[in-house]
């Protein structure tokens, strides 16, 4: 089974890399961008064996308590089969 | 309009970092977790007067040339609105 993981910065939470992507695209002409905001992305496999309940609960549980800061960061979980 | 770009590691090449999360992750328990692949991810706007066919072909332009190493990864853009 195929999951990902979304990992953005909070709405509220400024984003100082996103930024400077921003103003480098900008500076590189594509003056139609207005704002850019970066993220982590993880593509995750889980043992076939795992019954899908299961692993919606577990990769629940990873992407809130190891891979996202959720002081800071919102996440979401998409499963692929 | 907003837009999602998704750069990821090809699957020929190694990735140290998702390994290392995936390791972590079996060390913490989660022995389900059977391979990990890190990728970045880029939430961003478009101003709203630009054509939507204009905006396509800005957006694969960035993510070809200044969001992703086409030698070492790939990349996906999702326009959402």
């Amino acid at each position: 089974m195929k999951a990902r993981v979304y990992v953005s910065i909070k709405p509220s939470v400024l984003d100082p890399q996103g930024q400077t992507i921003c103003s480098a695209l900008n500076g590189l002409g594509h003056r139609e961008i207005a704002a850019v905001r970066q993220g982590k992305y993880f593509e995750i496999a889980v043992a076939d064996q795992t019954p899908q309940d299961r692993a919606a609960a577990v990769l629940d549980e990873i992407a809130r308590d190891v891979l996202s800061n959720p002081v800071i960061e919102d996440y979401r979980v998409e499963i692929l089969d």
